[in-house]
Formats: C-alpha cells, sequence, structure tokens
C-alpha cells in the first residue's frame, strides 16, 4: 500500500500531553505527514464531551528535547480539539486522531470517554477523525497500537468517512504478532462496577471518592469487547444522533396530549 | 387520568440546585409523592457526561424557608445521579426527573448538556429518567413546563421504559394554552456556531474564551428543533448506544488487516 503523501493530522488525548501513547501516536503520524499536538496539560479522564465555558482556556507551548511537541491546554479533549481548530492551526487539519488512550474505551463506557468525545468533536466540525485505547491500564507496549493507528490513517482519508460517523478503535494490549484479526464490531455492554468510598477528612468533615473496576462481563459476538478479549483489535463506528428509532413508534403510541 | 400515588422521584439539573427551574419542578413532584434534590452546588452547563474520579465529592445541605430542600454535591449532573442512587437516597427511586433547564438541548447539542447526561445516568443504572428542558435562556415561565413533567411522570411510571432509553423533552416558552401540541421527534442538526474571543490579560498574556449562539438552523420536519418552532413540545426517545449500525457493512467493505 502507497503512503498517502504529505497528510496533516491533528493529536489530542485525555491523558494529558505528556502521556507515552500520545507520544508513540505522533512517532508514528510524523512518518506520514505532519503531526500536530494539541492536548489537555493533564489529564482529563472521564471528563465526557465536557466543553469549557465558565472559564477562559490558556495555551502554552511544550518542548521535547528542545524542539516544539505541541500545544498545552487548559482544558478537555473537546475544547483542544475546538479551539485547535477553530484558533491555533494555521490550516485545517485532514484528519484529527485521539489516543493512544491507556485503558479500553468499550462498551457503556464510551459515553465517558474525553479520548472519544475529542474523535466526536472533530466529526461533528466537518474532520474525519478515529478514537483509539490500548487495552491495559498498565503496559506501555504502544508499539503495534501506533503502527495499525498509521495504517488506519491512511485508509480513512482514502476512503473518507459518512458526515457524522467516526471509528472508535481498541486494540489488544499484545505484541503485533500476537494479535488475532481486525473486527469491525458495535458497541457493548461493557461497564465498570462503582461505588463510592466513604471518608472522614482530617477536620472531622465527610467526603466521597468514586472507586471502580472494570466488570467481567459476558459480551455478545460482535461487540467491541468481544473482539478484544479474543485478541482482536475492535472498530466501531460511531455516531453522535442518539435518536433510539427503534422506539420512536411506541412512544407515540402512549398518545401524550398538552 | 388517576394520579399515580407515592412516586418517589430524584430530581437534579446542571443549572445547580439553585436554579428556579428545578425549583418549579420540585413543587409540581411533590404534589405526586417524594421529591428528593441531589443536585450540583453551582451551575455545570455543557459539561457532557463527565463524571468525578480524581477529586472526591462533598455532599451539604440547602434549606429552603426552614426546611431541608436537597443535597447539594460538589460535581457534576451525572456524579449527582450517581452518588444519590448508590450512596444518598434510603431507597431506590421509581423515577429521575433531571432540569427544568434554562434553555433547549436539542439537535447536536445534546452531546454537551449536562441535563441529558443525568437522564442517562440514571437509565444506565436502571431507573426510568427524562430530562426537560425551557425553550429560553432568559424566560422563567416554568409553570406549563412543570405541569407537563408532572404528567409526563406519570405515563413513564405507568407505561415503563425500554431498558437503555430516556427520554429527551424541550418545551416552547409559552403559557400552557398557547402551546400546540406534544410531538414525539428525532434529535435534529441544531447547534451553535462558537468562535473563540482571543484577549489578553493584564500580565499582557494570551487567553481564549469561547463564545458562541444557537444557529438558526433550517430543521427538518419531524426533528426536536423544528416541533419547538411550530410551538409543540418535542419528546425525543434517546439511548447511550452509539453504533452507526447503518455503516459497520460499509467499514467491513475497508477490509481492515492486522
Amino acid at each position: 500500500m502507497e503512503t498517502v503523501a504529505g497528510m496533516r493530522v491533528l493529536l489530542t488525548n485525555d491523558d494529558g500531553i505528556h502521556a507515552p501513547g500520545l507520544y508513540a501516536l505522533y512517532l508514528e503520524i510524523k512518518k506520514l505527514g505532519e503531526a500536530a499536538i494539541v492536548a489537555p496539560e493533564f489529564e482529563r479522564s472521564a471528563v465526557g464531551h465536557a466543553i469549557t465555558t465558565v472559564d477562559p482556556l490558556r495555551v502554552s507551548e511544550v518542548r521535547k528535547d528542545g524542539e516544539l511537541y505541541g500545544l498545552a491546554v487548559s482544558g478537555t479533549p473537546a475544547d483542544c480539539v475546538k479551539i485547535a481548530i477553530k484558533s491555533l492551526l494555521p490550516r485545517r487539519p485532514d484528519l484529527l486522531i485521539s489516543g493512544i488512550n491507556q485503558g479500553p474505551n468499550t462498551g457503556m463506557n464510551v459515553i465517558y470517554s474525553g479520548t472519544v468525545s475529542a474523535a466526536t468533536e472533530a466529526t461533528m466540525l466537518g474532520i474525519p477523525a478515529f478514537a483509539i485505547s490500548l487495552d491495559s491500564f498498565t503496559s506501555r507496549e504502544f508499539g503495534y497500537a501506533a503502527e495499525f493507528a498509521g495504517r488506519l490513517a491512511q485508509s480513512v482519508i482514502r476512503k473518507g468517512l459518512p458526515a457524522g460517523t467516526l471509528l472508535n478503535v481498541n486494540v489488544p494490549a499484545l505484541p503485533g504478532e500476537k494479535v488475532r484479526r481486525v473486527e469491525v464490531t458495535r458497541q457493548g455492554m461493557a461497564r465498570f462496577t462503582e461505588e463510592f468510598h466513604r471518608r472522614v477528612d482530617p477536620r472531622g468533615r465527610a467526603y466521597w471518592w468514586l472507586g471502580g473496576e472494570l466488570m467481567e462481563t459476558d459480551e455478545e459476538e460482535g461487540t467491541d469487547g468481544a473482539a478484544l478479549k479474543d485478541g482482536a483489535v475492535s472498530v466501531t463506528p460511531i455516531h453522535y444522533d442518539m435518536t433510539d428509532y427503534a422506539n420512536l413508534d411506541m412512544i407515540r403510541e402512549w398518545k401524550l396530549t398538552k
């Protein structure tokens, strides 16, 4: 496959500009063209599709090995994409990639994902986009995921995506030769089991802290979670139209009156 | 229609516990049963489906006219629903209502909505839920919207909602007699036009602030925005499965390889 020449790619994430997953992605995308990083100054996980409206945003340059690496923004992943495209970049990018996230973004958890929301924001602004996550909260083996991102970037630019559609990609934390296949999947039911821990501070006042771990779910075949478990890369096309079309007629039958 | 006796309703919002829209809703729901308020301590608009994981949450009692009015949480609307159901309420509520929001939540803007995310969170926890918003950023005429919420609450409890489905309700800012009808709709394309204003602070450093106003869009018939414009209440069933089923096969034809 011939390389797409000179693509301009915007990179962001929700683990913050200093995250190793973003750096692995950056090194790979630089081989293919321009890679501009505009990312949160620190970790902004589980911010969902938050945007900052009440406060202003600050932007600062981040250097690596003496060279400009990217721009750090005092906001959320969605803020980064919005301000990059509307104010910071000299030209519109051809593609936005969000990641590589440390930990999976599958099933019901997608709704909390800052990683995915960055890609959604780009899509809403008319820029093709995908989010990519590594299925491990600890592994630093981003190599295969970065390579896959590079090849998927070229596919997306060549083939295009329908308006309003983005891709949510999850990659097993395995060396490339152990990855079994790529599967186009639907969103499954994976979620965290969450409980609040009630504690008391040194001044005797209560506070609550959310704990949680990924629940073992028996995912149906064809879902993102089942593919990952089977050692496959999952690619889920998602969109931001949340209408539950299957139940429109059922609700109409309620015959709600004013 | 006979009143459903003794329903237990959890109320929240994203405009904060002191918002007049929440108070109007509270007065109406109290006529039908128990109304427990667990809401953000201050405005948390445009937070999307953010949840607070890095910091702990504080909870404090808010009193009105000498009586307990509700619990204020130092978090997002989704945090409020999660902590209410998991830790604060003695029993699971029969229903969650989020609102009455000051300003519409229609079209593409739904993805940014803290109001809707609270209802989504309840649905994910197995509690029937709806979000309700007034189509005005300034009108304080919440009376009709509150009445409609009371009647819809009874319909939802009587008829139930499918697992995973919630309702996103938008109400025209009109007196009840001027409201034309109730329409079951799909999510339209309404969105804000957004630009960043670049300014310089007193110490000479740049900052950016997001401005924006609701764009006039020619909404297609059948959408939430078109119904509102025509003086109708819009009721949109939504779900949190973001899979773009219509494009699964198209992406499969890309024949992505590992």
